[in-house]
């Protein structure tokens, strides 16, 4: 492949902008260069879903390509898109193979991508509204269309409201914060009640913030137990934040949302849900039930790069009312003082614990607007519905095991009879190979193999191609042969 | 302008997706509508760096295009790019604009830009490396490249490291999260000092890790002054650390690092640069003394989306050695169980607090790599003359004020005898007209505009037309016409 000529701005020797009135014909040229080098780069895996090789061939691939990172005198954009991008796409897990289907890492919709690019090229920055006049407005509706989704039943006088995060790790974080503050004025030292089924980053988030670790209760059966809370809780003194789950990593189960609520409610707890996978069966007719009592937490977690096909970051936080963001409030005088905020300026400094901030609204934006409530809908039941024929597939075979049939769009399953290292080592096997990326969990004792579905064009045949790559695996590992 | 066809995956009527073989084609014709739709946005603006009529105006343009947010059946792909693309480029603050020069707010490279459309459509997850298997090693790469620049003389048995965030705000708090870890074990509770010239996020970070307020040192003439951080020190016990800064929002202005690392030496305190914006005078052999003492510090906050024309986010925490990022280590078993980590599968998930992550390394790795070492240095000094072009032009204009010659690319004045009110109004009455985006910063007592200038396209002339407008505009409001 030759490298188109990407010539610095006529009569200027410097390099173009994207922005301006003639940003758009300076890109055109250099994203026909990065989509010629996603191509060759995709190519270049032939087929796989990821590298063949392990880490190290990977790693020796890349090295070869950037180094050196920072050379004397520059190599031209040309040339380094193409080097760079090709390397990356060749050594790419690619969550819009069918067989990439292991984390919750979602293969983007090629016209929220798009949009995304539009985010890059206008560089606006959420941390003041004369660096974003109207990707700010653009933000305030679609934070609270999407609010509104989670409080649809909310008091005419209240307003819902989310921000926007990086993902389910951030909006989890901010949830204990905000919990955090609301306790603060008199002087109650926030206690976190997690499940053993909760998102690590609940855990992470209280180390961050300076609370005492969270107390655990137990989820025998994937799902927060009612009976372990109300003895968890019972014993608790102070102000407490239980946090729930609507879709855990492991098995994409949903914690009994109104009993936890009840719960939360007789004994005087706030109730937080990480609804990060979940929450887009709101779009769906016939899954929003599921969902019931999302709506009595004091704030919710979505994550629309997961069941929302974005490319990260969409991450949000919803709470029933603006007025529970305060204690995001901030003050620095060059972006937001007080005569300029009194005179009509936006103040916009409250709604995030970042300063610059690139709006990834853009591509939520567009994406809610192409597809519409009907178009997103569709696509969560046709995922839903193709993770239980898989489970069904999985359950009528006769040497693979099931561990449950799935709310969301995880199935958990391993070969009949195999050791946890066997099941480890297929897992591994299949990344080296290039294969299939699968996932990994551990439920009711065991380790399973984790097949996360979030590709609406993977079809059955895809994964029964897939079921017998693991039934051949498990046979060829039996038998001894090079297990890694 | 019609809209083109962007039509269902053929035989699906799923929506394509950005990745797999058909990514590349699925994106070109809704990337060709997002470059026009960016034209057309940036022509309505009609030659302004941003909208005309403020606010509510911007505002109610934004609700005409974008609602209903979500519709119930969706309006398909090319309309809702065409739609929404237009609205936000033409209430786009354009840091592209020469007259765009208020904030640390860049305008991108279009070469970065096209790169970052790659970081959407493979939408790799730093998280785990089989979500990101060369987009991990390219980012191991260029981290320590970048952390070699700024810790040059460490010892061959020493790993300079550097992890990437969203911003400098997240690498300074990470700065103050690492070091109230060195001393936790110890049960020391950390002390940060700050300068009165420190930028906000580093009295946030504290509130946020639940550490004691910051106390501040004065900075009576932009910078942290040694004599008040003596006397601060001399009265403080416990683990201290010191923030200094290499760049100010306000002035630009570098603390005497060499004098502070000295003090910190001294006095068995701890210090973290932020140099968000000084940071790439790494890059020029001219001006990279002006950060001697930069490497003796624990940390350094640096920014390539401020001095560096990355569209946002890409910044970086830069430390001396790996070991120092200890605090970040991690387990959650779906992502880095033992037996995977001992199995040879890097172990990711210790370099963020972030869980999914987005692989912004790819700008940067092909910005570093298309401009090289001289390409960088070349921009970093050419804006830095043009900054000070613009204070002599000042200096020398009979009926404005200069704050003072500058150091990076800020440059403060105010029109002689003119009352904060009035230079207040002054900026307001820029961005309702979408004349220029100017910034605010108070200095001895005083307010100032503020010109940041990072758009390296920004000619003399431009800059003299800024001065004719504020000059004239200063003389209207002063006759008391229409202030806002």
């Amino acid at each position: 492949m030759t490298t188109p000529p990407h010539p610095p701005t006529p009569g200027t020797g410097l390099p173009p902008l994207a922005g301006g009135s003639h940003g758009p014909d300076a890109l055109r040229p250099l994203v026909a260069t990065v989509l010629d080098a996603l191509a060759a780069g995709t190519a270049e895996r032939q087929g796989r879903p990821l590298p063949a090789g392990g880490p190290d061939a990977t790693a020796a691939r890349v090295r070869a390509a950037a180094t050196p990172v920072l050379p004397g005198e520059g190599a031209g954009a040309g040339e380094a898109l193409t080097t760079l991008v090709q390397a990356l796409a060749a050594g790419a897990a690619d969550p819009a193979h069918p067989l990439c289907a292991a984390h919750l890492h979602t293969p983007p919709l090629a016209l929220a991508v798009a949009a995304d690019l539009a985010a890059s090229a206008l560089n606006q920055s959420l941390d003041s509204w004369d660096q974003a006049p109207a990707a700010a407005e653009l933000e305030a509706l679609v934070t609270h269309a999407l609010a509104l989704e989670v409080y649809p039943g909310t008091p005419p006088d209240a307003t819902p409201d989310a921000v926007v995060t990086t993902g389910g790790t951030e909006s989890n974080q901010l949830a204990l914060l905000l919990a955090r503050e609301r306790h603060a004025p008199a002087g109650g030292r926030l206690q976190v009640v997690t499940g053993a089924n909760t998102h690590h980053s609940l855990t992470r988030a209280a180390w961050l913030l300076g609370l005492p670790e969270p107390v655990t209760v137990p989820a025998p059966r994937g799902t927060l137990d009612p009976a372990a809370l109300d003895d968890a809780l019972s014993t608790l003194r102070g102000p407490v934040l239980v946090a729930a789950t609507a879709g855990t990593t492991d098995t994409g189960a949903i914690d009994p949302l109104p009993a936890i609520a009840d719960l939360c409610e007789r004994h005087g707890a706030e109730l937080h849900v990480d609804a990060a996978y979940g929450g887009p069966l709101l779009f769906s007719d016939r899954r929003a039930p599921l969902l019931d009592g999302l709506d009595r937490a004091q704030s919710v977690t979505l994550d629309l790069h997961k069941l929302g096909w974005q490319p990260v970051a969409a991450g949000l936080l919803a709470v029933p009312g603006t007025e529970m963001l305060a204690p995001l409030a901030h003050t620095a005088d060059y972006l937001n003082a007080d005569d300029d905020t009194d005179a009509g300026l936006p103040d916009l400094l409250g709604r995030s614990l970042r300063t610059t901030r690139r709006p990834d609204i853009i591509k939520i934006a567009v994406t809610l607007r192409a597809l519409g409530r009907s178009g997103l809908g569709t696509l969560v039941d046709h995922l839903c519905d193709t993770a239980e024929e898989l489970a069904e597939a999985i359950d009528k075979h006769p040497r693979l095991e099931l561990h449950e049939h799935p709310t969301l769009t995880t199935v958990l399953f391993r070969p009949t009879g195999a050791s946890d290292t066997t099941v480890a080592t297929i897992r591994r096997t299949l990344l080296t190979e290039g294969t299939a990326v699968l996932g990994r969990a551990r439920a009711d004792g065991r380790l399973w193999l984790k097949t996360t579905l979030l590709n609406p064009h993977t079809t059955p045949d895809d994964l029964a191609a897939l079921l017998t790559r693991v039934e051949t695996l498990a046979d060829t590992l039996v038998e001894g042969s090079t297990p890694r």
